[in-house]
């Protein structure tokens, strides 16, 4: 591969002027700069990003943090994260935590030895998180980690309120919310907290109904749901805390001959391609996914500027009616 | 943050010290090498891996180029990639090019740029590549390149065999493949070529049925599917080039008051996570994405060793009996 060195030599100039020019560092004549370009382009030259990264101590990547890259949430975060960052000119450093906290600090360690601009942590599971590095910008994505770090939510307290008044609407009196085990600090909290004071308020019957911690891709998650279902088969409406569980709660519904939203109305959350899919396609709370993830990028950028972001963010969330409510 | 030689300072030993601990190079006696990490834990160091892979002129990164990563044939194979990088201690780069030949092109010289350790192409959409730099070990997955660019394939021939053989048993007599308009070089392609072989084997009907150019995620690709089965009523039986087109082709089935298997059966293809989600699930073909990923980044290990990897390598697929098919 071609050096600087050879550039140099092909253009007849010293490596301090190759180096100026792919700087546009100090005044170089219009001729000299041509010479180089022409050099490179004869070489088939590539800029060592490597090396100039070094010499200012940044590399120009983001670090990303999922727990998955096959459920579709969190592949659409990571579609539109990817084009954030494309837009601004770094690159994307992918980490599949798959829900282990020790996967997730050690992914924190190596992105931090690989000296990343900045850190998107996507629904991290652990409790406060040790040895910081204050240098490198950490976002939180649709969770709260600790005071000090920013986080990009969206309005699930809101969501929880729309999904429980659709169901209303619908004529459900006998509702529950599918959700799995949660802590408080865990957006799905939000949603149960506000569908149940919803239920409280319109004076409905209105229960939680808690999920085993399986896979939500797996079909040992779609048996568990199935069961679920046949335990509580009383009810008219459900408010899924996900698309993927909607679909998996409509696939019971069929088996066990139930009719949606005849006898019973189903609505999801996220907005995911999944809920256009299944057949009836999902009612569902869209999440703005695409502007909080080029927020959580521009809050990076922000950092790594010194200029200061908000602590908190939430963004607005949308009812979107499609075939599975009444 | 802490560098080489502030942990030498605080060891009390020479920078170069550090450097032979860190890269274990030369003797070093058990007190100094305690000394140096006591050091390193005091200061809370963490090893620059910028400045590492600059003295060696390579990163370690691994870059993957992806048309997408919402489709869960693709999210499964960045799954399986990413698996196999780190579990090779190296880090991945993923780049998404939305089938765009020009964002492929720029994301091969960024990834040159970056020095990595070689690249992962997945369904390279364009014809030849230039400016191939041959430093950087290329792999091509499910897409055949050219003939110097080792490729990872399933034996998607095999796999229209299968589909075809299976609509058969099945009872149906009037069958189709639903598929992208293809270029000779495109696994679909071969899916189709077999297919329609084993239709005039077995002298039934088979015809082509081509989609439009559509999102395959998209509600317009749904509505394009809708269409075509409209315009089809007359079928007994489909294989689909993807369980996601299989989905549609269910929704659609649905919508015409078609019962799923007992008026048609269907036949999808890859094995993704959606094929157990629909009701009913999808009898598909399994493409082996785990093996394949291993294979492909151990390919990339072998070859930055300089060791000979085959030029194509043709995994098995098998059929998966589920709900969709009598």
């Amino acid at each position: 591969m071609p050096t600087i060195k050879d550039v140099a030599a092909e253009a007849g100039v010293t490596s301090t002027t190759v180096s100026r020019v792919l700087n546009n560092r100090g005044y170089i004549s219009e001729e000299t700069r041509e010479k180089v370009y022409s050099a490179m382009e004869k070489l088939n030259y590539m800029p060592n990003e490597m090396a100039r990264n070094l010499s200012r101590q940044k590399s120009d990547y983001i670090g990303v943090i999922l727990p998955s890259v096959e459920h579709p949430y969190f592949s659409k975060v990571l579609h539109w994260l990817e084009h954030y960052v494309t837009k601004h000119n770094y690159k994307i450093m992918v980490c599949i935590s798959e829900n282990s906290r020790e996967k997730e600090l050690q992914y924190i360690d190596l992105l931090y030895s690989h000296r990343v601009l900045g850190i998107v942590v996507c629904s991290h599971i652990g409790e406060t998180m040790e040895h910081l590095d204050s240098n490198c910008p950490l976002i939180s994505f649709e969770r709260e980690i600790a005071e000090n770090i920013p986080a990009v939510l969206c309005d699930n307290y809101q969501g929880g309120i729309l999904a429980a008044n659709r169901l209303f609407d619908a004529g459900c009196r006998n509702i529950a919310i599918f959700n799995q085990p949660t802590k408080e600090n865990i957006p799905a909290y939000s949603r149960e907290k506000a569908f149940m004071k919803c239920c409280e308020d319109k004076k409905i019957s209105g229960r939680v109904v808690y999920t085993d911690r399986l896979a939500p891709l797996s079909e040992e998650f779609g048996n568990n749901i199935l069961e679920l279902m046949k335990k509580n088969s009383d009810l008219d409406g459900i408010f899924a805390t996900s698309d993927v569980m909607a679909a998996n709660i409509i696939r019971a519904c069929k088996k066990m001959g139930k009719r949606v939203p005849e006898d019973i109305s189903i609505v999801g959350f996220d907005d995911t391609w999944i809920s256009t899919l299944t057949y009836p396609s999902i009612t569902t709370i869209h999440q703005p996914v695409r502007e909080m993830c080029e927020y959580a990028i521009e809050a990076i950028v922000k950092k790594v500027k010194s200029e200061k972001v908000p602590s908190q963010v939430v963004f607005p969330v949308e009812l979107i009616d499609r075939e599975s409510t009444k």
